[in-house]
């Protein structure tokens, strides 16, 4: 039964490009991109694609060749998904939040050949090309500018541009019939670094089997059907769109692209709502609902390929009271279909955390869509894949009907007396309160418990600015503190609150909390129910700032 | 970048039988199989089919082994799909319909180590194990009994018996752990023999890949969401129900087995109708629709480890009037996600056909999902995969939208005057007639064309049971001439109706057109509006047979 020999008829590579000329074949009336004035149908895209990528091989673009690109959500960021890829090279999307001074170490580290940026982000580039000029690494990279398609800025003849790049493509059909078929489905199709809060990013780098896997996993997690209409506010630079940028040709759907999620939802029929991450309070999620959204969570990391845990809704659950609907909708869900496996483990004994809804692990996966590695990290990419599986960090339980909620990440736990305590969980009766708009709870040091919650907050903006006194910020602490004890296990409770006008968030709107850890380690327990003074002195200037730069 | 190793955290080969340990995981309440007064949950199907396997390792059941099994749709069926490659071992499902001689040729041709039988086929066994002691083979086979689950029948010392197989496993951790582990995702998973209506069935071995990506094609072209409830009418060992049987578990569905498909149709929700093969008459359809069924059509081969190409259907389509609807719902629609490339190319040049929905080719696909081969034949195999694609056989045209129709069998097509006929196309012409019930048109020879058309036509019911003359059949031959004349071109008319009762069909319901045309050939186009009476004959005494089973 083995002498069966494999052959093109029936191997052939898996990678999520073949979905871009399905959707030529198979959508062809259908549009694929809405772009301000612009409609692209999917034969176009798919043409200028192919184009592209001629191009990119006439500037001598080869396999595992990495391209970065720097633009926000248009057609070329879209594009550059296939295209790239379908020359045999690594894209590399960069965070377009991130400073000069980040984008460079990227750039230093990923040794990129071309290097697309969109006209909008001129000046930040000029200064990452500046600050490149003294590397001695000696970055040998072709810089290309990204114009409106509708309206090319006059460039210089020194400067190449990305229209006249897919304008000048001449693809042979014999080019084309190579460029659907990678020689290695664990070729590397993508390049993404981390927000990396902590040290330097670190380059994960994605599979075209991790990515078809993990667009394929995606659709189903989600229930996208046939021709779906896209609204492109997450950021394709980040995970790849969670490989939507893919799973969207695959179902013959149509991207609208914006530069800025704008208030574009003057819509008819009923709108699906993917959320990330630790989980939306459920206050929030009402409203949204309230909207007309349908509110579906999931979970994902960029070592993953994009999404890991989606909460599969299940028909009978709409039966169900609102507010246990809530409590269901904030739990991340189960193992994605195309993931192996999914699991919690105790971090000490790597056993699996029983089904109980309470018992704290860190959640492993394992699969085909999980990286294949940090870029020049092997030390890194060891921790990551310690025991069998990718340890994700993240610090979760299990509920008896296999479904996972997250808790915290790993570092953002408190120990308290030897007691774990969930920031996430504090966080959540934290946002319960009608004042309260965002909260991050992080540990502060306790002379006798090791480490005791000290809550960061952000009052909802009537509460602020409707001239509130200084004690009635000093009692509204005393309130949120006794407020927690009335909702939550005394050891859990906040022993600070400090208010501010805006937590501190990096480039993927995660709150900093080693920032915020910092500001705890400098506070002291002394009075429990006393504010430090610097906090609210500290508060009441940058309030200041906030209200003369609204007012403006 | 080629330096990033692939490990156990990233690396896992694809099989469809992950799916069982995700569905306990993740749909621990639901229910996975529905059957008689049996209920079972998934971690309950997950337990048993542990066992099962425990118990074929313990029968020295080991890698590449065979499996044969002939059954109904029952539990036991469907269990089988998991447990056996858990074992490492090779399902081969038999077909049910087949008799005694040839479900003796296919256990030559597979070399089982095992045999199931439900206990229903216990005279056929006897005479399969009758016909085979004959054999010098030397066939050394276990033979297992299938019982009702709640009802095991009293059985001798010597029988083994399903439910005991089940009962005495003994899965340990560790077994557990590699059950689930495939070695290498090509391996094989099944050994699907084909219908053989002309020669000595051929068997299809499909991988644990394409069994994987072909269920995941399903689901998605389809649009199964989480937890559907699946009426289990298509037999399990047809393609492995399409591969559906994985399917359900992948979406934790729940599986209703049935021995016959009986009207368990009192439902209250909307029921999604998927079909398959050529294209069903639009009027049926219609009338399907008409009782709440929203059909759904779809192409497949068991080559192509089950489903091939699904009509996607797109929204808009919903507004478009009823009949123009049909004609969509005719047509076997796009290639599924999964395959890498599907086409219609001219058989003597290999070019693809224009998309005009008129040049007729041959149906042929590409793709991880398609069979690793014929067992024992590298002829066959050789022949499928010429060209690099997968040779389906099957004539068809692709519409201007991209969407395929099939046309027919290419041994069906009718070549009349250097014309290629569509045997298909002259039975949907017929089907739009309000008399005729079943068609089947083949070739017959033709002094001048080489090859005309001939119509086997069954009437309805209430045509040929009310007391119909022999002359009335004479006109209707006439009428149905004539009204073919109006409705298509003059070349593409039957010159011969022959009226039956029935039509011979082969063991999965398809019309058996070789004997057709070995009756076909026997007839003369004397005058053209004259029917055999040979055939008139034939014609009333078969009736007289079935007035009389009727009214019995």
């Amino acid at each position: 039964m083995d002498n069966l020999a494999l052959c093109d008829a029936n191997n052939f590579p898996l990678t999520p490009i073949t979905f871009l000329k399905r959707a030529a074949e198979c959508y062809p009336y259908r549009t694929s991109i809405i772009y301000g004035q612009t409609r692209f149908t999917w034969p176009q895209t798919y043409y200028r694609c192919c184009r592209l990528t001629a191009s990119l091989l006439s500037l001598n673009i080869r396999k595992n060749d990495v391209v970065s690109v720097l633009a926000p959500n248009i057609p070329a960021m879209y594009e550059m998904h296939f295209a790239v890829p379908m020359a045999g090279a690594v894209l590399n999307p960069l965070n377009t939040r991130l400073d000069a001074k980040s984008i460079t170490t990227i750039l230093r580290h990923a040794q990129p050949k071309i290097f697309c940026i969109d006209r909008s982000f001129e000046t930040l580039s000029q200064e990452i090309l500046h600050l490149l000029s003294f590397d001695d690494s000696k970055l040998n990279m072709l810089v290309i500018f990204i114009d409106e398609t509708d309206f090319p800025k006059t460039i210089s003849s020194s400067e190449l541009n990305y229209e006249s790049l897919i304008r000048r493509g001449e693809p042979t059909s014999s080019m084309v019939a190579h460029m659907f078929r990678v020689q290695n489905e664990h070729d590397p199709i993508s390049l993404n670094y981390t927000s990396g809060t902590t040290a330097d990013p670190k380059g994960v780098v994605i599979s075209h089997r991790g990515a078809y896997l993990s667009s394929l996993g995606a659709i189903m997690g989600w229930e996208m059907g046939t021709c779906p209409v896209y609204l492109w506010t997450l950021p394709m630079f980040h995970c790849n769109g969670w490989t939507f940028t893919w799973s969207v040709a695959a179902r013959g759907g149509t991207n609208v692209c914006i530069r800025h999620p704008l208030d574009l939802l003057n819509r008819s029929g009923p709108v699906e709502m993917l959320t990330g991450g630790s989980s939306p309070p459920s206050a929030l999620v009402k409203k949204v609902q309230r909207l007309g959204f349908h509110v579906i969570h999931a979970y994902g990391l960029t070592e993953a390929t994009g999404p890991a845990l989606f909460c599969e809704w299940q028909d009978e659950w709409n039966r169900l009271p609102e507010n246990q609907q809530l409590k269901l909708k904030a739990r991340q869900g189960v193992g994605m279909l195309t993931l192996a496996e999914t699991d919690v483990k105790n971090t000490q004994t790597q056993e699996s955390v029983p089904r109980d809804g309470k018992t704290m692990g860190e959640i492993v996966i394992k699969g085909s869509s999980v990286m294949k590695g940090y870029l020049k990290d092997p030390k890194a990419t060891l921790e990551a894949f310690k025991y069998g599986w990718l340890n994700t960090g993240d610090i979760g339980v299990i509920h008896p009907d296999g479904h996972i909620e997250i808790k915290d990440r790993s570092k953002d736990i408190i120990i308290s007396g030897g007691e774990n305590i969930s920031s996430v969980e504090v966080e959540n009766v934290l946002y319960k309160h009608h004042k309260v708009k965002e909260a991050a709870v992080v540990a502060m040091p306790h002379p006798v418990w090791g480490e005791t919650p000290c809550a960061f907050v952000v009052l909802e903006k009537g509460e602020t600015n409707q001239g509130v006194r200084e004690d009635s910020l000093v009692t509204s602490e005393r309130d949120l503190i006794e407020y927690c004890r009335e909702n939550m296990p005394r050891y859990m409770c906040p022993r600070k609150v400090v208010f501010l006008d805006e937590l501190p968030k990096n480039g993927n709107g995660k709150f900093l909390k080693p920032v915020l850890r910092n500001i705890a380690n400098g506070l002291v327990v002394s009075d429990e129910n006393t504010i430090s003074s610097k906090i609210v002195q500290q508060h009441k200037e940058k309030r200041r700032v906030n209200s003369l730069t609204s007012r403006l």
